[in-house]
């Protein structure tokens, strides 16, 4: 069967379908209709005939290194998924209650635990222990998931699931996550986003992610560049696609021949580039991808899926940690970014109308000074161990720089009077990613060593338009004539002041704007993916060529003629 | 008593308060907390107190005109507010029960009603009609609320008020109410913009209109210049602004006498001053101030507060009215310019997390193509009276022009066949709200006959800052320097193309802005309110003056430096 969806990330997927059924909480219930109790119990046989394999696996794996004894509590597991009476209670709880075979386990898991734990005999208070294992296996298999809400897998697969969060999509395990389904979203959802950044394939607008007709275990494959997707396709379609997958991988190791080499055009204009960062465990991939420095280092990780605030010396260690491992190579961290679509519950955000209009950012950072000098502290610190730089998000006044600006000082001074180490000639920039700082960037570029364009909330204000609204996706776009204006006037205002102007959003990565930026005259990529892909891009260009390119789009007036005009001088 | 708020809308009012205390719904119950039970209680006997007064005087009327006969119909109505069951069920509702005075009113009320219609008595059924016209003049009393959820009063007023929704604020009686007490919202808030455009004082975050320190027919003075309230202030204070009442009076007057003139400055350059219209019953006031057209036609209030479409017919007659009373004078008619904060239940608008920039205005008028050529005919229709313009609300690309021009055309081609008459060089024009649309007015101005600037949304979308959030409210300035860059980009633009340029947000009704507008080259002002005060400010402005300061102005760098300098100007 095939399927057409909306292409989100390209490339090339080929693994087994992981139905994720959408429950995070495991205590949440997931209610079914009656026509999909046939399917439910379905899943549930292949859930307890794949747990059986994996135990006996497990079995002959410990009989080897720790011995039959030990070996044996593998059997008391496999005695469970036996036991007519454990797997019957939870098919009619399927049946009658209607709810998903993995709330079934979880419901029949639970009342045998209980029952287990009630007795006052450790043989039976260990069987609790036991059916507990069979159960987070037999819910693991079923949802893709572990007990703790976090995805766990052994093997390649496609993960197919109503929508993604962006906590859960950061959480995947990249070595087994070949690409990714959804029903819900588009190209600008943040889902795709994400997996574009991860550069995972995907796929979006499946609505059969969800109806069935895509179960666990089904062999797929997905295109992310067209959108097709093929469950259990015959063995031609399948060859075919493997052969593709092959030449991707080769020309993915022809990339890797670029690593060392520099970004620079065929006519010896070099730019940097750089790699955005967004949790300090990337950092070995950024370092081994031959970057330029991190261009972009997102501080909100350390402030999300907690209860309360970091604190300094939490702050400390993961800057210094990154900017030690970058080894002398510029790290540009950012300070908190929150608000708007990112949500701190600890903070006390109120609930605004529009949120992207909203508190967020260094708006929030100048009116909470405390929080903005603890994390201001925490950099500074780290700058002893490298180059690290700061940049403030959403500047749209000049005063705002200011502020921020003598906030550092403050913590300079106090500092200083401390005796703890730091770079006193931090660099400091701002992100360009509201519309007002395009037009005052001369008076910006006075404040500040360097500015970071931010496409993606740049594009938005300019436009207007929600990124995230499926309903006016076609109107957010990049190319968009006044969006190339803006960048233009940036670019410009920042060499008559002598300082650089790099870009972190989306458009950094896009192969099809990589010429045109360089004419602009860009100073810095900082990218999410495809970075070799962009400096091949780079050392292709002919930088006077590509001002002559700049020059023409500037005087276009649709997207529309922006893209073609570009697409045509792609090789 | 002497309170502070924020100023919200300029101008001194002197009148008794009416406490509204915020429930639309006559059904809707209003809970208390203990300690404002005896408020309430006395709020109750205030308003028996005055109802009694009211029934008074109006059987001394009906004596002389209709007789002692039917005069008696309101001894019946006394009696009830004299019967003590009556009037101490309420009391005993507010204290046990805990719900405030108008609750407790309608709630007794209702009970009596039911039990006198239920009895098989005319007379008894004529009781109930008594006494529900009692119940409606205590709750009018208590809340200034009419049964039908409409303001009606008899006397000048002051409205004090939780918050007013737009809805609510345009339905106030502007005859009566002298101003605008509220406990939530600030400056941008939509009450006290709709406070602005309709020319009464407000002053807002005043919470003691609550909390119980204003209360219904206490006497107020308050001074919407600068935030002051007086809650029965003595002599000497009532004396003073009584004084101040008169002086403004008179400067009204001496206003008045600019009426016929042209908007030229001393130096001979003529402008447009034009008037906003909300709904047509404002069109006799906008022809008495003697504006030169209507600059902006809302045409949202055919398509709020209704359970469906307005009909082409209905929309046909609203538009022809105005373009008719405007004698030849021209009318900009906006179409569409719903979402965002303006919702329309029945159009199923979906929930958007940022409806500011999400799908409205033009975006759904291209979308819904059916609603938009109903609109168009209509306006097309109304034409042939007149002088009608049209005009595209949300331009972010020449795209959309170019789609709604061609929608255009397609219904001028079915007017012509269906023999319907029409202005057929009905000139077309856009309002540039959206930052994109400023970068590409020069492609814009050659696709229509003019452009009117709507500063409220560019503001919000140039600084990325919701003018309705007041957490950022300090960050909404229309002085910030891009957006000053911007406007003189588009008004540079459009004169390149030799089609004109006026503006119809909030800005072009400061006279702050009048000079630097007028230096920057603006064609049109649309205003609101005060259209005088404008005419007079241009009339004693020199175009080659304006000019000098509207070169210096782009130069500054913060909307600090701006608004001093213009404030130095000032006469």
């Amino acid at each position: 069967m095939k399927l057409q969806g909306i292409p989100a990330s390209q490339g090339i997927a080929i693994a087994k379908a992981v139905v994720w059924s959408g429950n995070v909480e495991s205590s949440e219930e997931v209610k079914i209709v009656a026509d999909e109790v046939e399917r439910e119990v379905q899943r549930l046989d292949q859930s307890i005939e794949k747990a059986s394999e994996q135990i006996n696996e497990l079995y002959q794996q410990m009989l080897e290194s720790v011995g039959e004894d030990k070996a044996a509590i593998m059997m008391a597991h496999l005695a469970f998924l036996q036991d007519p009476d454990f797997v019957g209670e939870m098919k009619r709880k399927i049946e009658t209650e209607l709810v998903d075979a993995a709330t079934a386990v979880q419901q029949v898991v639970k009342h045998y635990v209980q029952i287990f734990e009630a007795m006052d005999n450790e043989y039976m208070r260990e069987r609790a222990t036991d059916i507990q294992d069979v159960g987070k296996r037999l819910i693991h298999l079923l949802t893709g998931r572990a007990d703790d809400g976090r995805f766990q897998f052994d093997e390649p697969v496609i993960i197919v699931a109503d929508d993604l969060a962006p906590s859960e999509t950061v959480q995947l395990p990249r070595e087994f996550v070949q690409g990714i389904i959804t029903a819900k979203g588009g190209k600008t959802s943040h889902a795709a986003i994400l997996s574009r950044s991860l550069g995972i394939p995907a796929v979006m607008g499946i609505e059969a992610s969800l109806d069935g007709r895509i179960q666990t275990g089904d062999q797929l494959i997905m295109n992310g560049t067209t959108g097709e997707i093929w469950i259990s396709p015959d063995q031609e379609t399948l060859e075919n696609y493997k052969k593709q997958l092959e030449q991707e991988k080769k020309r993915k190791k022809q990339l890797e021949q670029l690593r060392d080499l520099k970004a620079e055009t065929t006519d010896g204009r070099q730019v940097k580039l750089k790699a955005n960062l967004g949790r300090p465990q990337e950092v070995d991939a950024v370092v081994s991808s031959g970057a330029d420095g991190i261009g972009l280092f997102r501080s909100e990780f350390l402030f999300m899926d907690r209860e309360d605030l970091p604190s300094e010396e939490e702050q400390f260690e993961a800057y210094a940690e990154v900017v030690k491992k970058m080894d002398g190579k510029p790290v540009i961290i950012r300070t908190l970014d929150i608000g708007g679509d990112k949500h701190l519950p600890y903070l006390g955000l109120p609930e605004e109308m529009n949120p992207f209009l909203g508190w967020r950012a260094i708006r929030i950072s100048l009116d909470r000074k405390d929080l903005f000098k603890t994390q201001l502290r925490a950099i500074l610190r780290a700058s002893a161990f490298g180059k690290a730089m700061i940049m403030f998000p959403m500047i749209s006044h000049v005063e705002q720089v200011r502020q921020a600006k003598s906030i550092l000082e403050e913590v300079k001074t106090e500092l200083k009077q401390n005796g703890i180490a730091f770079d006193p000639n931090v660099e400091v920039g701002i992100m360009i990613e509201v519309p007002s700082a395009c037009l005052i960037a001369d008076a910006l570029a006075k404040e500040v060593q360097f500015f970071s364009i931010g496409t993606n909330d740049l594009v938005q204000y300019t436009l207007a338009v929600d990124r995230m609204n499926e309903r006016i996706q076609h109107l957010y776009n990049y190319f968009h004539p006044a969006v190339l204006r803006l960048i233009k006037m940036v670019i410009d205002a920042s060499h008559r002041h002598q300082i650089w102007t790099g870009m972190c959003g989306e458009m950094a990565g896009d192969p099809l704007a990589t010429e045109l930026l360089l004419g602009l005259g860009l100073d810095e990529f900082s990218v999410s993916a495809n970075i070799l892909q962009i400096k091949e891009r780079i050392r292709s260009t002919s930088f006077t060529e590509a001002k002559k390119v700049a020059d023409h789009v500037l005087n276009l007036n649709t997207v529309e003629e922006v893209q073609q005009y570009l697409s045509q001088r792609l090789p």
